[in-house]
């Protein structure tokens, strides 16, 4: 008998897609075995609005141990499309709500390559636009 | 003989793909006409940050048509997938420059139904780990 034959991988956007969501759903849970495995070594996180780059997995692993308070993450929509993966997450620490916007790329294994995270705060809106907006 | 038969229309994810980047595209030419045509009829604009919506294609536009400065807009990455089309942008207004992370879904016919804007601004990274990242 020969060994048995491993079915077809599916394509790398529903792979990085399923690599995603257990990204998050392991990063709630504090698995970190399994969230570690979302993530290829030489992973590149960065965050635009403070210019912060991490590199490498046994780095952005120990940001997201060490990363403090009591904090809460919910995925609201997921787009995947090729090696690209968006989410819109909630976030909650405490009393604080916030979202998140991620954009990840993949390599041909599904595991994550590149995350760039953006966390855009809460703000007044300028004046001149009252004619034409409601508040919510 | 029979009229001519219609080529199969393309499937919604491709269409909206395609509009969103007319959308962008329209904009940045201050083309208002074709800028309009992306949208829907009952199109719903949504600034999370802000708690701002505004409703319809004419305050939509009118919002665009009125929205101050020189402002120039570049798609630096998109995502598409079924009705949801993600894109994230470089926009500049005179010496200020941007990001914006827009979700956007569509109808049927590939026009714009939904808009949710984020604009995150720059901030200074918390203490505490900076033995983990680098600033770029």
């Amino acid at each position: 008998m020969t060994s048995p034959t491993e079915s077809t991988p599916p394509s790398s956007s529903i792979d990085l897609r399923k690599t995603v969501e257990t990204h998050w759903t392991s990063a709630e849970a504090r698995d970190w075995v399994t969230f570690e495995s979302t993530l290829a070594e030489d992973v590149v996180y960065e965050l635009p609005q403070t210019r912060e780059r991490i590199r490498g997995k046994e780095a952005f692993l120990q940001f997201y141990r060490e990363y403090p308070g009591d904090w809460h993450l919910r995925v609201e929509r997921i787009v995947a499309e090729g090696g690209q993966v968006v989410t819109w997450i909630h976030a909650a620490v405490g009393l604080e709500e916030m979202y998140a916007l991620t954009f990840f790329t993949g390599d041909e294994e599904g595991r994550i390559t590149t995350i760039t995270d953006f966390w855009p705060e809460a703000y007044e809106p300028p004046p001149g636009r009252e004619h034409l907006v409601e508040r919510y």
